[in-house]
């Protein structure tokens, strides 16, 4: 895999000045030289538009913004942390549709003082998380804002499946998840009241909240495995499997055991999170319902037999909505006890 | 052609609540209603990604952002201009690939306190202006922000024919213009100096800074009549011309008289612009060197038989940069009149 290196090729004078004094054309020059290698583009960076490939005749596609203040903090996050967070979440939304993703544009906005050698570390941070996906950067463009921007398409490539998407979950089918649940939720709870912890499974829990790591892969394996349904999670577990009980036309039912088993979350670092923040803290609560750490959840054929790393968590039936060990979540308030 | 009509659709309360009121999934909801049918989608709006035909094999992408304050202002245009104006933007980067646009992703991001019939007519600018391009509204996301801002992902077709860069003209090839040039930057010096002409000759320059109207299919038409090299005319056309002849290593000379004829400049209503401005207003100036009108300039073979809506303004030959009538133009410094 090619890695961006971007702090071997800066010079000090890069590194240190204005994106203003700098100048856009010298800014774009310089992302161009950061980024990974794009040999399966037909057109790339610098003209009106990239030119891709779409071996199957179709191509998956989907794009989200990342603004400072409201999905990022840059005292919170090093650029290369918030480069690489705004690249997997569209990568992630790629995966979800069983594809694997091919390439990325990337619109970026920020105010003229930030510095150059700022900017590059996001780009790399961009071009990493690609590169850890199997896709290249292709396009994208710059403007100036009051508060840094970031805009990602992400594109994507069936090889011949068909796309997954939440409306194709059946009763009788299993529900699995790949990837892991509550960490970026635990983490950024301890960003927010100023914890620093020094404990190897708190740091990973705040690492897992500037960066997730979507299980990119096992989008396209789901999809071979005959996957009837799949998302990303973003909004929440319960939330998500919403959607797909919604699009599908069936109640998921899940098992709480299964959801917060040391496969699916880390409870134990999860629970010592928890601790360190007291009051009202709950470690199930961030597994149920915490969003951004893009695991992928998936429903399957009953038959299925699945690769380890797909963790079961429950099934769908007939009905609508989600319980879990039969109950439903009504967010703030909690449980609702009695089914209806 | 296909034309969404909000006006007709909304409620008194969704036309005055805010979106915060609203909320996210009742204002997805209702974007999806006023925008034009997807009948060439395969997956469209509501799922992770959209999925989306690419018939010969590669697809077209590209990517903008139009930020309030940067690229636009509330209170010189309606919502359905701004709309349009982010869609034509990129759509008419497709086309100066010799691509015909199938499909956009749209990112919107704005404060809470915007009113949702704001919000629809936006969008609804954005469908008219993509099914006047032929192409789909396929998927897009939507943030809060201080600001308004719109980032657009456009996607296209090549049916076959070889992508069109800004790399393959050569010495001998005409260039022609096919669209208007000046016609958005003396719209701005307008409205930046306060003036609200009754003259419907003025009235359409600042029309076309509100909503530029680019001639998106002469872009595949280029492509099938062997254009060598193509851009649209965003920075303005002696910068543009340049990144052609830069990128394809060749001098570009041009002829003024060509350039300034009513075929390509509406003249008559430019001076009269400049005129109204008084002082230093140049009309040439805009024409010469005013973005935002998003014509299309590509170079052809020497023996080219062109359509009359492309205006033959001048020819590459060996060297490098851009002359017009012999000159080269140094922006702020005016002409240089001898030749290095």
């Amino acid at each position: 895999m090619k890695r961006s290196r971007p702090a071997r090729c800066l010079t000090v004078r890069e590194a240190f000045i204005t994106i203003a004094e700098y100048g856009e054309f010298a800014l774009i020059a310089a992302i161009q030289k950061v980024l990974p290698g794009n040999a399966g583009v037909i057109v790339g960076i610098g003209d009106d538009a990239a030119v891709l490939r779409a071996p199957d005749g179709r191509f998956v596609a989907t794009t989200d913004m990342l603004i400072e203040g409201r999905h990022f903090r840059r005292e919170w996050s090093q650029p290369r942390e918030i480069g690489g967070k705004a690249a997997a979440r569209n990568l992630a939304d790629i995966a979800a549709m069983g594809a694997r993703p091919t390439a990325l544009l990337v619109s970026f906005a920020g105010p003229g003082d930030l510095e150059v050698g700022w900017v590059l570390d996001l780009v790399a941070g961009i071009g990493d998380e690609a590169s850890a996906a199997g896709a290249a950067v292709a396009g994208g463009d710059t403007s100036s804002a009051d508060v840094v921007m970031l805009a990602v398409t992400a594109l994507g490539d069936l090889a011949g499946t068909p796309a997954v998407t939440r409306a194709g979950a059946r009763p009788g089918d299993v529900v699995a998840v790949s990837g892991t649940l509550g960490s970026a939720a635990a983490g950024l709870a301890m960003l927010r009241a100023g914890l620093a912890p020094r404990d190897p499974g708190l740091e990973a829990l705040i690492a897992a909240h500037r960066k997730p790591t979507p299980p990119y892969s096992a989008g396209p394996e789901a999809a071979a495995l005959g996957a009837t349904a799949m998302i990303d999670v973003s909004d929440g577990l319960i939330a998500d499997v919403g959607h797909i009980a919604s699009a599908s036309g069936v109640l998921i039912e899940l098992q709480l055991a299964a959801i917060t088993d040391e496969l699916v979350a880390p409870r134990q670092s999860l629970a010592r999170a928890a601790e360190s923040l007291g009051g009202d803290a709950d470690w199930q609560r961030w597994v149920l319902t915490g969003g951004d750490d893009h695991a992928l959840v998936a429903t399957f054929p009953a038959g299925a037999t699945l690769p380890q790393r797909w963790a079961v968590i429950g099934h769908a039936t007939q009905g609508q909505g989600v319980v879990v060990d039969g109950r439903r979540w009504l967010g703030a308030g909690g449980w609702e006890h009695f089914l209806t």
